[in-house]
């Protein structure tokens, strides 16, 4: 029984097949009572040399695939696996001829047939004054001793298609491109296996295979191979396969040796799967690269078929940089694939997997300063111990801590305001005491003020006048009352003044706010005005001289917040309060600058 | 018992084949401990929105095929046919985010291990941070009134992974291209059917299938469809399966009216041969096309694939310019076929063969002055006549078709001067007499000085030169001999004139050579200085006029060549020789012109 196949009728399949493919295709066209494909666009082939192929159908996307700019000017078709009549080739060479191109070269698969009937054309078309000439590719690598028919043609024509038409497209002279061609011929084998035969539609299978059998060597016509052996794994078959090709006792061998630079078409016969294809293609590569052969380029996929045979096909072609550059050449055959012009051995094809992720630059500063003041807790510790409960560091971990923990579980938004509320909320809890209360204070009343879509240097500017309004409400003092009001006024319009300055971007502004909310905290500690003016001079000019600056506050007396409960002489060393700020305004502008 | 296949193991088969996908492309990179494929340039994605797609493996080249500039950034696969695990969903989300995309989008096929595993990930990246966004695909139209579960996503994801892909080349952000996307989803459909089964590599065949049975409907994971009938036509399939996507009674059906634009993807699922899949591209266009629906696009190949299937599905997307611009969008990634950018529908895909050769000038010149000559046989006997033995035209139509013969049966060469040889010794041959002899004495003294390298203006002016010292040393007459010399040499003179004035060209310098020559003939005839400069004259400004010249000798009294014997009264009607040239001439000039 016949295989059923999804055509119209075994009389019909060629013709609508031929059909398919140009209305499929923008850039080709049907010559009128032939089965013969052309570019449309044959006004382009102008003084140019044109490349005539074809052979039997059966073989898609081989020939009329290859039709394109940088490719195949036509192709001919005959029957399934039938050589095609000698008038359509010939008349396919005329109309390239008319179109005007300089002449006309066929590219021929070595099968008498294709030789005879192509040869036919060619003469009738030279004594009608038409410049012809014709390859043979015969790459076969299969048989050790070839008939005296020599090597079939295979899936390397395909290569052959793609560097002539290069040629063409620069226009090189028909003779330059038969000399550089017939070079080339002699780098190029093919052997193919498969795992199934296929049948011309309305015949029986061209060979019977018994199960776990496969051929090897086989042509493109489901004609059987050289031998039949069990089938192995992907990465034997391949082995096999190579050795086979490369073998100098064999006359049909393909001379490899380490060093060369190789392009490498794994050709699907017809049904392999694709998930099979890439496992050979694999093995392909990674048997090659172990004879020191470099592989500058891959085909995978199908380019040369023989209707469903599930088989598998490998060309090799020894390649020089000119010949990767014709293949690199772009085409708008629509059967050319999207090859990257990259080496591909030798090149770096595994990424390392990041396990950390690059977070947004507020939650990476939010995580920084907290494990400063982490960091840091012993020493403010110490420091407070002069001046009170010596429990400056310990009230600052616990917001860090409780900072932290909130990460690790959330997203930060995008919204700084959103996040400035966040963290009021926390420090409120999570720090408690009047630290806290007055953290979470001024976050809270500033953080309505920068949104996702207002986070300018106005908002920022806003965002801190309403934290300043806030604690006048709440602290019932008033600037003059000598508390931090006094420092806080001045540092805002000191930030609306930044807000009209020329755009330094977004981080720029946020740097600038967060280094006034940092004073502000800090001056509102210790409520020195001249201070304030010293430390904001000193940020400005040289961030890191800002730490100093809470250094120098080791002589101040303090006059408000806690420390001025107790006596002066206890404050010989430098304000925690002001210390932890500091190591916060620190490490924000460190981690903005990109240095931690 | 399983089948066979062309892999390593059953095991490793998934991490082999994409290995071998990543080896062969240069712009791919495999993800260190994850079935994850990367851009290898992900540098190229700051600051765009990044997409990741994914699923089982065994649909290949989905989804690994499509990543490369302009389509997915990212794949992951899972085992053949079973979803990806969410940490290499994330390990990719995070890659991509690493790599300063300001998003990333999860483009997903609607099967619920899917919508579990992205949306698992997807929600931890959104916990840390990452913008995240994921659109279903759900396109498949098989069933009339699907389950709880919603359409399954077929072939259509690739559409998807394109118009995202162009959207987010172009820097549209995350929410702009979910808003495209949501709605371009709605205007695709898919369905498919197979002639066989597949098999999980170890596994048993998925279903069983009758000979000559094919299953409709089917999805792409081997599972069975809605229907199984008897294998039809193409044609017949083809329309059964657009009637099903396009029945309004359905409630997965894709709505089509006449008038409507479609990209079309004809998708073999496998292992259809690339003849049949031509074959159904046909039936699929003709089809769309008789609704009175305008193909614009069509993609027929191997592209959402459910192993080795012997099946095809068709996925249509009603598109509107935008969405051809973005599917004509260019892109690196290696399974995107190589589309033209021509609306297929109302193309004009027919061209006319010519059966005639275009003719190299020469040749046609040739041809045209034969044909001529053999119009006029009975002209030019009429007036030789009146002067002589009545034959003129008989003696140039044995020439005329002498020459024709030739002509059909070779070449004309590209070198002039072996042309003019060759006329030469047909004239001598086949005219003969003293017309032959003297046409050919002239010819063969000229042919020698035009090659093929050498036909310039100085090369012709040569030629006649060298022509007319023939003349003069076989003639045995001299300048002032009142013979055709007296003609001949200002002629050449003027001809030299021309060598050196500027170019205008080969075609150019041959028309003036032609006139010159054939005016030579001419004047030889009649030999008078006179009426050589008046004819000259006209023939410079109006070639036209030059038969007038021939026709204003019926006054002239012959005083050579064979009229100079008989008596001045039987010469009133103009020598036929003249007019034989002056024939000649004119043709020459048309087609030259190329009025004919």
């Amino acid at each position: 029984m016949t295989m059923k196949k999804l055509i119209n009728s075994a009389e019909s399949c060629v013709d609508d097949a031929l059909l398919g493919l140009v209305r499929a295709s923008g850039g080709l066209s049907l010559l009128k009572g032939h089965r013969v494909v052309l570019r449309s666009d044959l006004e382009n082939l102008k003084g140019k040399v044109a490349l005539l192929s074809g052979g039997g159908s059966g073989h898609e996307p081989a020939h009329a695939g290859y039709i394109g700019a940088g490719m195949l000017s036509a192709a001919v078709a005959g029957g399934v696996f039938a050589s095609p009549p000698p008038g359509s080739i010939l008349a396919a060479i005329l109309s390239l001829h008319n179109a005007g191109a300089s002449g006309v070269l066929l590219i021929v698969k070595n099968y008498t047939g294709d030789r005879l009937n192509f040869g036919l054309a060619a003469e009738q078309a030279r004594n009608q004054g038409v410049a012809v000439d014709m390859v043979i590719v015969a790459e076969d690598c299969a048989f050790d001793q070839p008939s005296k028919a020599g090597r079939r043609g295979l899936c390397g024509t395909v290569f052959i298609h793609k560097l002539a038409g290069a040629l063409a497209e620069e226009g090189c002279s028909l003779d330059q491109i038969v000399s550089k061609v017939t070079e080339i011929l002699k780098r190029i084998g093919t052997l193919g296996v498969s795992l199934s035969p296929c049948s011309v539609p309305g015949c029986l299978p061209s060979f019977d295979l018994p199960p776990g059998d496969m051929e090897v060597g086989l042509g493109i016509h489901g004609e059987p191979g050289i031998k039949r052996s069990k089938v192995a794994s992907a990465d034997e078959v391949v082995k096999t396969m190579i050795d086979h090709m490369t073998n100098p006792s064999s006359q049909s061998h393909l001379p490899l040796k380490s060093g060369d630079c190789v392009v490498v078409c794994v050709n699907n016969l017809g049904a392999l799967s694709c998930l099979e294809m890439a496992v050979v293609t694999r093995s392909a590569i990674i048997c090659l690269e172990s004879r020191g052969v470099v592989v500058a380029r891959v085909m995978s996929g199908l380019f040369m078929t023989s209707l469903e045979m599930a088989g598998v096909s490998l060309t090799l072609m020894r390649a020089d940089k000119e010949t990767l550059r014709l293949i690199d050449a772009k085409t708008t055959a629509p059967a050319w694939p999207n090859l990257s012009n990259v080496c591909l051995s030798g090149r770096s094809y595994i990424t390392e997997p990041q396990t950390t992720i690059k977070r947004p630059v507020m939650h990476k500063t939010l995580e920084k300063i907290c494990s400063t003041l982490l960091e840091k807790q012993e020493e403010l510790n110490s420091l407070d111990r002069a001046s009170g409960d010596g429990d400056c560091g310990n009230t600052h971990a616990q917001a860090a801590r409780a900072i932290q923990e909130w990460l690790q579980g959330h997203v930060v938004p995008g919204c700084p305001g959103k996040l400035l509320s966040v963290v009021a909320g926390l420090v409120q809890e999570k720090m408690g005491g009047s630290s806290g209360a007055l953290y979470s204070l001024f976050l809270t009343a500033a953080a309505g003020h920068v949104t996702e879509g207002r986070s300018n240097a106005a908002a920022w500017a806003t965002a801190m006048n309403a934290g300043t309004e806030a604690m006048k409400k709440y602290g019932g003092a008033a600037p003059g009352d000598r508390t931090m009001l006094d420092a806080l006024c001045p540092a805002v319009d000191e930030l609306i003044k930044l807000a009209t300055a020329p755009s330094g971007g977004h981080m720029a502004v946020l740097q600038s706010a967060v280094k006034v909310w940092c004073h502000l905290v800090l001056m509102w500690l210790h409520c020195s005005l001249s201070r304030f003016f010293y430390i904001m001079f000193l940020l400005l000019r040289s961030p890191q001289k800002a730490a100093s600056g809470a250094e120098a506050t080791r002589d101040l007396k303090a006059r408000a917040g806690r420390a001025s409960y107790i006596s002066p002489n206890l404050v010989s060393l430098p304000d925690p309060g002001a210390v932890a700020v500091a190591t916060i305004l620190k490490t924000i502008l460190e981690v903005l600058e990109g240095r931690k």
